[in-house]
């Protein structure tokens, strides 16, 4: 079937796009000797999981166990948690993946590190826990060396934990702290006895400049494989590598220059970006997404030569993709112009 | 089970609440003599639905398509799809609908008219199409009396449809240029002998003034039945009027003030709301949260004289309850601190 002929709002993935993309981040990686470990919240597919392994990433990064669920069911068995995981029962569900395929989880303090060690104590092999480092982000993660190295030791004095490395989730366009930041906390990790397997780094953001963070053994990037409006206004990919977009429907052409399409903040999600507006209408790019109500977005074609009639079908490149792939239990994958195959979102709605 | 053991992030439904919101606002209207068509968009649960009818309202009002056949399967039989339908596949199914209960739809453009006529040629009961009416609002809806009047004429001369009277999404806090359109609107289709059996307006933020509009004969509202940090930015209610809240964990406390909770867009949505910030803490009314990533909430602790520990579990009332219902597989309908049911999002993610 047409792509164009797709019930709306739907979301289309451009093949071509989504392999190049894949391709060309696996290369960059490659040039410098970085190992990649993609981050599967984006795209929540595990056949494009397995085509990030197939083309070199050495395993993938899940932010939840749920997340992490679906991809070990689907043969995914290296896959990093990047999160600090806290209670009975997920610890529970961490330990029986663990069981099943290679796990690493992250820490920044000490409950969580005595919660893996307390479900981890009579594991026949030990659990790896990264010490989370805020390298100037300002979300998770220690805030010294000195931090660093006090859970690195408590991890390897815990009971069913050994100590993996180091993982931190830097600020945009800011390598230099995030190097300065890094290698603090390795020196002293190193001065401590301790050795530093893992040094992960990630987002894609500045995905072009991981080869400047010259400690990082691995980055992790989520996005890349998508791209989107975000990503484009930070400069790291144009327009034509966004893959995502979202097909609706004009719905209403109420006043001149305004048109009302059949996508809104259920669809496209109230991400705001550097651009204005909350997306990018590929056929009329010079149209502004101007509002979104829930079901309902406004257009304001007031800049473009032309505009749609109601009935015509526009796609547009969300703000950011990976809350817009949450959104949809199915998503389209299209080549040239055609749906070749529409596949459930096998990770969607995975928050716990 | 007590609500506060939940797996996080979770939505708790307090039930009391929910059943003062939806008294108190089927009192007011009884006493203004207003039918009330209350939105399902905001709970996407038949049960809601069904409680809506049986504390006396004339119906309900759906978005979507797939909302209204998720609700006519569960036996509600009065739909208003305050909404343009467009293109071969919905018509079939809002036959289908039509078929099996008392459906109306909207309409503000003859492609629209002229779709549903054809569709519904050789139907054995009309269709009844209301005209949107733009009273400044902005989104769909004719511009001018006269255009009123030319699509409520070529409804009643369309094959299969019925003029059912019209309706309007109003601007907030603008009553009487509502209250002026819709006076002109209907004057002129009287003055051209067309009957107004029904004068639909709607939202939940000016619904304590709905009296005002005067020559309204229902309010289509949804958020009333939750209410959320924007509705009581509006005026509409306060803090302990709002039955839904997130729970989440608190997963790292890494810097002074900061706490990071295991709840981002992906459960509290992106939304903006006049208050600052993402959510109000319930535990915490001077919290700010500050920052909202995927699956990361990051909460700024300063104004407060304590804050939670890494493990504690905190309630957020969302910006905006309509967007979270639809990031759920399941909510917890909680009374007394107990969940008493964990029901499935029955019409979570009908997008289309």
């Amino acid at each position: 079937m047409k792509a164009s002929k797709a019930e709306t709002p739907a979301v289309l993935i451009e093949l071509d796009i989504v392999e190049r993309n894949l391709q060309r981040a696996q290369q960059m990686a490659d040039g410098i000797s970085l190992s990649l470990r993609p981050h599967i919240k984006t795209h929540k597919l595990p056949r494009f999981a397995q085509r990030q392994i197939e083309l070199g990433a050495r395993g993938i990064t899940c932010q939840k166990l749920g997340e992490a669920e679906v991809m070990a069911d689907a043969g995914l068995d290296d896959i990093f948690v990047s999160y600090n995981i806290l209670g009975a029962s997920k610890l529970k569900r961490l330990k029986a993946l663990h069981d099943r395929i290679q796990i690493a989880v992250a820490a920044d303090n000490n409950t969580v590190i005595d919660g893996y060690s307390a479900a981890f104590t009579d594991s026949n092999h030990k659990l790896s826990v990264l010490v989370e480092i805020d390298t100037g982000g300002g979300r998770c993660g220690v805030q010294s060396a000195k931090k660093a190295v006090k859970l690195a030791k408590r991890i390897k004095a815990s009971e069913g934990l050994s100590f993996g490395g180091i993982m931190t989730y830097p600020p945009r366009g800011e390598i230099s702290d995030v190097n300065a930041s890094l290698s603090r906390a390795k020196a002293a990790l190193l001065d401590a006895g301790l050795k530093v397997k893992c040094v992960s780094n990630g987002g894609t953001p500045d995905l072009r400049f991981a080869g400047d963070v010259t400690l990082a053994t691995e980055h992790r990037c989520g996005t890349y494989i998508y791209n989107d409006r975000m990503q484009v206004s930070y400069g790291h990919c144009e327009i034509s590598d966004c893959a995502l977009s979202v097909l609706a429907t004009v719905i209403s052409c109420p006043a001149e220059g305004r048109a009302v399409i059949d996508a809104g903040t259920k669809a496209l999600a109230a991400d705001f970006c550097d651009a204005p507006g909350y997306g990018h209408v590929l056929e009329y790019p010079d149209a502004l997404v101007q509002k979104l109500y829930e079901e309902h977005g406004v257009l304001d074609f007031s800049a473009c030569e032309s505009m749609p009639e109601v009935g015509d079908k526009i796609r547009i490149i969300p703000n950011h993709v990976c809350v817009v792939s949450n959104l949809f239990d199915s998503v389209h994958l299209v080549r040239n112009g055609l749906i070749e195959e529409t596949v459930a979102v096998a990770a969607r709605g995975c928050l716990v």
